[in-house]
């Protein structure tokens, strides 16, 4: 799957339901459309190995967050697992056997994992996870990498990487658990082997909410349809202002850029007519809030 | 209100108490003085429009904290709402109405209410805001521009501005929510029109604590006299240490800040005060520990 | 004690228990390891003074920590008190006492308490402590220096400079606290002299836990086992990785540092060793889950 961009692509020319098809051809995931071709639903689908990724899952990744980069169309990404985990991370079967430590390679290799989170931040469409069951390694790390997370009661989260003799930080695990649930459970976890379990997510903030696991589908449509109700240019740029705090924006600087970015979005036509749909909502009484 | 500091400008030249007097006759504003001219409270007050602030209001506020820039005085500010709500942000009645995408008024308009929080940051005060009802928008983002907020059990809080086509990130709320109640609430609440209750208010760590709300003016009163309680310059480099570790300072250079302010400190006569007054409170039992 | 490393300094010429035994001779501290010289244990041990730290006792300190900065064998480093607090910071009995106000004398004298928190940080041991009673100043600060915390019921935590009329804000609390319990707590307890307990230390994720006070040492000792199951290396690198995002490190340069560690730390022997360890504990059944 390629990540180049042919001079004649053109984003409009078929609907994400055929665009995103093909990698539900990609073994270990499912990938559909829903709300009128704005949600994209990734899901991985191996539940006999823990929906553990192989190469191909990870290719599969890389393929479909070039193409939500510059995607027009799909305003949020919902991604998940089959069955009762999310993911447990690398597939070792599918990992790569030359034999001694050719740094070069492994170095290479893990990029190919490491590098996503880097794309689900830069995406400019909000993810929302739906955690369950044990998480570990890059698993655990798209999981994080997403805006929301929700819960259901099995999950618990765990480096994984350091039950192989590696570090605790793996896979930007580093840079995302100490901002989604403090410094002290993020060392706890990451210098153990221990579990932070879904009461401590909760606790920590690193999930929203938890929900019953045959709720948690639900919750996360629930959740998609809500982000669908702010003007799409709005929901372009509060991700992308967050990210910039997140990487460490100076208050002033955040202010500037929420300035210019309110006085784009709200300029664009799509703003009036949800504020339009605002106020016969309000007084219709469809909104619980005059606010 | 102008801004400008006239030659013969001398903050001491009057009490607090007459010279903020001149804010009392805004429209949509409170403004006293307690304590022994050393705490300002500042109080909305449109309760018939949830507190809704108009353009008055908003040039009010720039010249209240313009004085306290420099007020060697006032040592610590409330901020509260009269009635059942602190603030529900802009007046849209009072706002700037001229038709067609005007780009460079809408960046004014945007900045008059944007930039309140930096100066909130700035004074040297700490501020403590009484956070109750429904709060959105620039009445949300000066409430979380304070140092402590104490709410009731009516709070609930949200963008506001996504609702009107725009983004969630509006006037600081984007560098100020991650810092207070973490990056999974923040991402939730401004990618939706969802609302962050009191309960996770208090469970995020963005209250320090929920009091009924008829005692809510009196907990605001007690945690300024608490704050009284330390010398004037200990509050003051408090302040602005925090503020410079809120910037990213290094630990290094916090360090080096905070050595450096302690020495300033406490070679100050009323720092001996302070130290006095502690060690005859301990031996005569009025204060509760040793240490 | 001199921090100057000598020409023919090897730090295998002795075990770890010879090595440290002279900081057990400093009155005030008592210096043991544990688990095959692999855990330092630190306690503070002058109860009838509720731990208050001399300056031999900040010299033995800065000794301590210079020696385990290049330390292969020490992999782990517990921090704790004696008695029924963990340390009440300074004893004024032992500061300087020169009259005046000779600031480059108290700069020094600031600089002695305040720069080991760096030093703490820098150590390749993961630091846990073991928190108790009230406790204030530099107590609080090497306290929230370690990586990990556990606490029993009877904590509370407070500034305890700004009772003698200077800030806050002192020896990294600044730095600190934000990072450990949130801005709110943190401005609230520096800007007054109010009290965290035991149970907002929890909340804040201050704290990983809080056990029975008689359980301290033993959940203390268990945490430092559950530490020694990660190679060597793992532990080094996870601490290093988490240093540099919590100076501010970029999420890309955070993912490039823990790529090149992984593999840095993965082609060591003992990380195949670990490897094989977790494949025979997972096929007898000895540890918890096949992930």
């Amino acid at each position: 799957m390629s990540s180049e961009y042919p001079d004649e692509w053109d984003p409009l020319s078929e609907p994400p339901s055929k665009r995103y098809a093909k990698f539900n051809e990609v073994e270990g995931l499912k990938v559909w459309v829903e709300e009128d071709e704005k949600v994209l639903w990734i899901r991985f689908n191996r539940p006999h190995r823990l929906n553990a990724i192989t190469q191909a899952g990870y290719n599969a990744l890389h393929g479909i967050l070039d193409m939500l980069l510059l995607d027009r169309q799909i305003r949020v990404v919902v991604l998940s697992g089959e069955g009762k985990g999310f993911s447990s991370g690398l597939d070792f079967d599918s990992a790569n056997k030359a034999p001694g430590p050719d740094h070069k390679t492994l170095f290479f290799n893990q990029r190919k994992y490491s590098l996503l989170p880097l794309k689900f931040r830069t995406i400019p469409q909000p993810v929302i996870s739906l955690m369950k069951g044990k998480i570990v390694g890059s698993g655990l790390a798209y999981a994080l990498s997403a805006d929301v997370r929700i819960a259901d009661p099995t999950l618990s989260i765990s480096s994984g990487a350091n039950r192989m003799g590696l570090g605790g930080t793996d896979i930007a695990l580093g840079w995302l658990l100490p901002r989604l649930c403090g410094w002290s459970a993020t060392s706890e976890i990451l210098l153990t082997f221990r579990w932070l379990d879904a009461e401590r997510c909760l606790r920590s903030g690193l999930v929203s909410t938890i929900v019953p696991a045959d709720k948690l589908d639900d919750e996360g449509r629930k959740m998609a349809k809500d982000m669908l109700e702010l003007s799409h240019l709005g929901l372009i740029v509060t991700k992308m202002n967050l990210n910039a705090v997140a990487e460490g924006a100076s208050m002033r600087s955040a202010i500037t850029a929420e300035d210019t970015a309110q006085i784009f979005a709200g300029s664009n036509p799509e703003a009036a007519v949800i504020n339009e749909r605002l106020k016969r909502n309000v007084q219709k009484g469809r909104v619980g809030s005059k606010i």
